[in-house]
């Protein structure tokens, strides 16, 4: 293949991280409204590190090349975007309107 | 859906994640090989303005729910990793084993 080659499956690579990331947003905003409704803290590092070793696990399995220090590393990323749009969408209409976080 | 629910629906879109991640870092290893070969630098910033463009294009097109700053900032880590290992591997068994970067 040549670079051009590559270069456009990267692009068509990069067309379903995209998605995914932004479908996975999703998911988190409704999380946050449902742990908002039921008063339990936005952030739960116990749910954090388990979506984080689940991902350092498949990784190996695959095989990389992406090691699980690297994919960690993104995980932590994705997360981190993740939780600043529960928090900043919560309240949102949609939500109960209670932007109290049991913490 | 239930919080349950909404968990098992990211841990599937993270398991995509992981695999496209890995499938977009082949192809990263793939290409800095050939820029090996061809002599041409490892680091082209005009392509890796590109791909943040198209990326924060794509979620403003999709309407998010991450902004295209939020895109912007994973996917310069998603490149960061990506260039890590294209200087990594770029000299190892598959490639023409020259370490020099044209710059």
């Amino acid at each position: 293949m040549t670079l051009e080659q590559w270069r456009a499956r990267v692009d068509e690579i990069d067309e379903a991280i995209v998605r995914s990331l932004n479908e996975r947003a999703e998911c988190a905003i409704a999380i946050g409204r449902i742990k908002n409704q039921q008063h339990v803290a936005l952030y739960q590092p116990d749910r954090e590190r388990d979506v984080i070793e689940r991902a350092r696990a498949l990784t190996t399995t695959i095989g990389g090349p992406l090691g699980p220090a690297a994919i960690a590393r993104l995980f932590e990323r994705i997360i981190d975007e993740a939780r600043g749009l529960e928090i900043a969408r919560v309240s949102e209409p949609g939500s109960d309107g209670n932007t109290g976080n049991a913490g």
